[in-house]
């Protein structure tokens, strides 16, 4: 069985960890014994090749992109380049152009992982975020620019297929997980939006009776968030309230250096990505000190999606047991990923 | 000297603690010696109202609302209501037709009160929120509304008028306080309104060269109100993101029952409005069990807008000394507003 895998490294620490989750998923497919290849292309870009070239992604490379199996991407940015300019340039014309509808952020505090709440409980739920729509179209613009009369908007384009295509994701796994779906918005004061996903999420879960919903509003999320994390199962939200809340929550199971998440493309209509969902940390970037455990965690959601079960929970029992046992000693990001490989046996 | 206060206790809890928040003021004020007297004019708004008469604020209302010296709020909101009605109805037709321009809301860890964090260490902020503007305007709509076709829109709407009012008040209070400021945004995707942002906090940061001004990304805040609240001074942001953030920010400093705020108008034009920053908790209201404190904050912030420094610095100076020896004793509502009345002397 051979994947076609496409590897875009990027920005900063994103060349410094995607090595280590290819390290260790190759590691965890040896070791299985399954009759797996991977053949691996390598994509350039970021902000050097920006400076370069004024280029970002393609619309050659988007196509390309499509003929393989999964996508595998470390993070993109960098203060040289203005703001926006990757970030729409790179990351939001893959997730737009190959439908990721679904931005999937599981959230664990895997033993031996210290929160910086003082009784964290047990945390562990998966975020269903909308990840073609809402705030992140791009749509908007300003007029009178640069003037005191001037006026920005952005427009939140959010449509029933879109978030059905996400409600829907979010319902198959809470049917899966303890059955619990937390739906969260702010449809007290954004009502077009809010009263769409409000109608969404009845009309879908009339299909799945055993799930219980409920509502929380994006504000008061936050402070379950940090006061009660252990409500929630699965929690399924727009996109801008997604963003914010999965850093929050990667917070709170210590740190955004663990935490992995898939771009679903949930028609298999093209492939999904898999990245870190930290960014690129120009600030620790070259200095083989940023902790890879985010991007092999992606490997083991790339691995599943891709149906090896089996070598996504070796490499997701490796990386907990490797977290059990952190005394604080320094290792460098190659040495972390050395040593998650290593007890792949 | 005489003020005239709207006092508008609205819906749930906001009936018992607005009353609390009266209580201490009036109090304050007598033992203070100054020459001052309240007069108060009762305002009904809220859940009862609309079932029994259909009617939110009218615009009659409002306009009466104008004569008063500053208005005092309890909350407004109620499940029985359709979501958005009293919020859009109430609360944002007054932060909008009076034009709120910040929404004034500190962060405080009082000695004696628990943090859900681990080391919260110092923490003393306030989050100038933009209050007239963003995705709170109710620009936007739907078509097709209730098919599989459904596309429902909101748009952030963003001037450069609004967002430098804010901006301005908050370097004012950068400049009065430790001369530090972070601006939040997410202005790598939200590129229209993050770079009016961006432009204006440049352009105003040029009138206070003593202030150090940041910028960080709402996500990347999130994580930081968790992980290293001491880092802020001052932050201003726009009403969605403060929306979001200052939830947090009251959660991180002991929860939204002691989190008090300001709707100001900066201007001069219309009444100020203050108000806890939690909502009617229909849950627990009737019970006399809600904590006073938020509203007896807005009283002190209230004295303070009215130019009544010293009212306001010994409510404050009750409310520390009765926080600090807090030691878990139920108390009634009325039980702790009179506490914090009696420690006036
Ligand atoms: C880099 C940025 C465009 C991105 C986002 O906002 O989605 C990031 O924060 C993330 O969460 O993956
Ligand atoms: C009730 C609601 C409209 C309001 C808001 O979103 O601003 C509340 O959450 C607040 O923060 O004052």
């Amino acid at each position: 069985m051979k994947f076609s895998i496409a590897v875009m490294p990027g920005d900063g620490i994103g060349n410094e960890v995607v090595p280590e989750g290819l390290k260790v998923l190759q590691r965890a497919i040896d070791v299985s014994g399954e009759p797996v290849e991977l053949e691996l292309t390598d994509y350039f870009v970021g902000a050097q090749r920006w400076h370069e070239t004024g280029e970002t992604l393609t619309d050659e490379e988007l196509e390309s992109l499509r003929k393989h199996d999964a996508i595998f991407f470390g993070a993109c940015g960098d203060p040289s380049v203005p703001s926006g300019v990757l970030e729409r340039g790179v990351i939001l014309k893959m997730r737009f152009g190959l439908s990721h509808a679904v931005n999937l952020r599981p959230s664990k505090l895997f033993s031996g992982v210290t929160s910086p709440l003082a009784n964290p409980g047990e945390i562990d739920f998966v975020v269903v975020r909308e990840g073609t729509e809402g705030s992140y179209t791009g749509s908007g613009g300003s007029v009178r620019t640069d003037t005191p009369q001037e006026v920005a908007t952005e427009v939140s384009v959010n449509t029933w297929y879109g978030v059905e295509r996400a409600v829907r994701d979010a319902f198959e796994r809470a049917q899966s997980r303890n059955k619990k779906l937390t739906y969260v918005h702010k449809h007290n004061v954004m009502v077009h939006a809010g009263h769409l996903w409000r109608r969404v999420v009845e009309k879908v879960g009339q299909e799945y009776p055993e799930v219980a919903v409920n509502y929380e509003h994006t504000d008061a999320c936050t402070i379950y968030m940090v006061t009660d994390p252990s409500r929630y199962d699965v929690i399924v939200t727009d996109n801008l309230f997604g963003d914010i809340l999965t850093d929050l929550a990667a917070a709170v199971t210590g740190g955004i250096g663990l935490a992995a998440s898939g771009n679903l493309n949930v028609e298999g209509t093209a492939p999904s990505l898999f990245e870190p969902i930290h960014g690129s940390a120009p600030d620790i970037a070259g200095q083989q000190i940023a902790d890879p455990t985010a991007s092999i965690l992606s490997g083991a959601l790339m691995a599943s999606h891709l149906g090896l079960d089996v070598v996504a929970k070796s490499i997701e029992a490796a990386v907990e047991a490797d977290l059990a046992e952190r005394d604080g000693t320094k290792r460098t990001t190659a040495e972390v990923g050395d040593a998650i490989a290593a007890r792949l046996g």
